[in-house]
């Protein structure tokens, strides 16, 4: 069973780190070479060359085309060879792959799958990115280990206690109750924490932001998108102010502090991934330093998960056709599984008989 | 067939190495976490957390327990589950497997196999390592071969000669006759080098030890416990002094130096071992600074071993399926493998038929 | 299939690379040992202990012959044991095998296959390397690729305009017609560049040693000697002073400079290869800067093709079983291939009914 679908829009780069030259990156085991045209608009292409396979990202832009850096055959945006040397007429097969490639919330994203079926619409909601009423900033990092243990990883914050105890952690969040519920294409997890001491993290937020130093009711409002983003409603107000609401009404945040976690994480291989996040706030939006300290904060606090998802993932290579054992923090992580699955399910081949094939490991 | 039985006693780590925090350690191609007590009594446990595998060395002591560094389950010392997050119940499968471990001559010893078979009354025989009437000190390398070309190495001696000229070795000890023994678990080769020059290592100790400088008695008698102990009891005496005894009376060393090299070589996976050696002598016992130079001295002599095993290895590796040719001298490597071939028959799958699988190679 | 012929001579080494003592070096997936007795002459052995498998290169010399560093067993000049230690008779099985090796054109080539085939006349035609009437100098580099991608390489320089364009490479090479000549053992490729502007390297060349700046004639004759060496004819004249020639006969070159790229690609194992490469000029001879000059320029050059050759094999090795398109410029590369396909099959097992296993891939 493959580990990922194909028919996603992926992100696979920043905005800012895609310009008039040629970035190579691996996609869904798919090696990719992207550039922007001179409009800006992105190209995305395989990145090997039809001739000898030398990548490529190793040659050179000529307007909007891009050239062989070992024989000179020449690709247009559309993956078709428009020159070969020393030769006039060119072998009409002479094409690379092309893939679908758009610019939405500061990522460019890409759809693997089928062309015919990459609708943008599908792109999954990250508008807090480029919102006004929100301030930010992120990173991407290269994590060594299958894309889902991330999704577990942000499905289920308990770990936040043993993982990140110095920052965000307490032991508010390992013993909270939590609710989930689930669609077609979306799995949520949400968690309140009434009247708790904050962490030290939101312990400063909302000193910072609102002068404001006492009890909290904080909130985790975890949303996962299939098949691979996770959006995360986090926040602190004072305690008994509101910010929960009641049953159908949205609560009063006014008193509080809130931030959005955003992750969407790529697989690269099917042990590694491109890891996009980053972390936007409603609050002290002009602030240029507290942007780049939260930048830096959350970026430390992810180098700790860095380590226990790359452990994890030499402990599971260590012991093929293991299942995992499941306890109940794990039941946004396994709706988020059953998703992925689901749409990994149907681009599975049809089996002789016409059904598909049915995966042998139950979602 | 396996290269290496599971039903012994294995050292894990010198006793100094243990303490209050968590010790990964892989034995047999098992990981293993190692830590002490509160009462300073060993531990040993599966390294991977029962829940999503995590390494429990990246975790914390608490109290006799050990708590996952990601989702804060605690594991006793019997590898039971005692606390799970946010749920008050327990399954009562949650456990990872415990070893029995014990600790004996200044050495941590764990027992890989059926639990039910270990009697603490196997462990090797290293005495030495803390009798007061001997004195000296030890290290622990890692050597990438598999443990048995180390036990082939020290079987047969006369490789001094030309792996370790500078020092120990010289033509006496290649052309000297031996004398082979075996039993069930044991295999002995006893040399005598009789009025010989002494190599510069010897004629170092007996002139600093007993002012004496002239012609040896060397003796070098290599003792095999099955499967992976060697010691060696070596040493030199003024010549004719009597040191060799003759049929069945013990000589008289008391005009000598003795030494002896302990060691005991540990499977770490197929291709690599622990390898923990010391040297014991009986000489001018208060030396500290002795000490230090007979470790460090022996140190550099084994790194030279070091290379050529790993050399050795990385050929084997290239070859699969190669067997060696014997020489004479290579009597006591033989009878070692076939003390350790017989161990690991007696622990193989019993086949069709009711009778045992035969291995391949004949021993 | 195999990717090369065993039944040939390989270059080893430079010949001031050999001297007294052990040089190791794998040549065909073999590892081998190389030195010179005392009259200079070189042998060749496996590089492998017939008793542990010790690297006989991690011994030492002592004459003629080679001692092993384990247990010190002695091979002559021929592979045959001639000591063992602690046993006078020695075991007539006791043997490495033993490669016919000789020295020529500066380069100690050895072969492979069966000895019985090994004709000294087969040694491929480098005699410039040691021809009075040139100067030059060489270099051997690794490089990680199938020591076929460098004779493609080498086979069509048009790669010359992309890969090398700040030194030997212009657009005129890639548009310029070129004729394709084949025999059993030698494939060539002549291209004439007439009345063209000489690319910087050759500017500077033909300024320097005959103080001519403008137009040139430019001609490359790459000629293919089965399986693994070309000699490259490159250089350039004042333009239509005749160095071209006409049918048939000769042209004048006194009007111009003249370089040989002597290359021998020697396979290491499948996926790496032994890159011996020398550049000899017939023009002041005697300016000891201009040798060091090329060799380093020649050097930079050659650098930039083993960034691409590396890249184009793991872009190979991540597409098991493909096969490449080819284009017009390929001919010289395509009838080497051919060359090289048939000396391979030639050698292959004969399979049932008689007849020579074909290889799947047609050539």
């Amino acid at each position: 069973m493959a580990s990922f679908p194909m028919n996603a829009w992926y992100a696979a780069a920043y905005d800012v780190e895609l310009g008039r030259s040629l970035l190579a990156r691996t996609i869904c085991n798919q090696k990719i070479v992207f550039y922007r045209k001179e409009d800006g608009s992105p190209v995305a292409l395989e990145d090997a060359c039809w001739h000898r396979l030398l990548p490529l990202s190793l040659g050179r832009l000529q307007g909007d085309q891009v050239v062989c850096g070992y024989h000179g055959l020449v690709f247009n945006e559309g993956g078709r060879c428009t020159h070969m040397p020393s030769q006039a007429s060119i072998n009409p097969s002479a094409c690379v792959r092309s893939f679908p490639v758009l610019q939405k919330h500061r990522l460019v994203w890409v759809w693997p799958g089928d062309p015919a079926l990459a609708d943008p619409g599908l792109v999954p909601d990250l508008h807090w990115n480029d919102d006004p009423a929100w301030a930010g900033d992120g990173k991407l990092i290269q994590v060594k280990c299958d894309y889902r243990l991330v999704i577990d990883n942000l499905m289920d914050l308990t770990h936040e206690t043993f993982v990140h105890g110095s920052s965000i952690g307490n032991a508010a969040v390992a013993e909270a109750p939590f609710v989930a519920t689930h669609g077609e294409r979306f799995a949520t997890i949400t968690r309140w924490m009434e009247n708790i001491e904050p962490p030290p993290f939101w312990a400063g937020q909302i000193r910072h932001a609102r002068a404001y130093v006492g009890p909290v009711d904080r909130w985790q409002i975890i949303r996962f998108e299939a098949p691979c983003t996770v959006t995360i409603d986090v926040g602190v107000a004072e305690a008994g102010s509101g910010a929960r609401g009641s049953e159908g009404r949205p609560g009063d945040r006014s008193r509080g502090v809130n931030g959005q976690v955003l992750n969407t994480i790529t697989p690269e291989t099917d042990g590694s991934c491109h890891y996009f996040w980053a972390f936007a706030r409603n609050y002290c939006l002009g602030e240029q330093r507290l942007t780049h300290e939260l930048r830096e904060g959350v970026s430390r606090i992810f180098r700790e998960d860095e380590a226990v998802l790359e452990a994890q993932q030499r402990a599971i290579d260590e012991r093929p056709g293991y299942s995992f054992y499941n306890l109940n923090i794990d039941a946004g992580a396994m709706w988020a599984r059953r998703l992925i699955d689901r749409r990994i399910a149907a681009e599975a081949p049809v089996g002789p008989g016409g059904a598909r094939t049915i995966p042998l490991r139950a979602a």
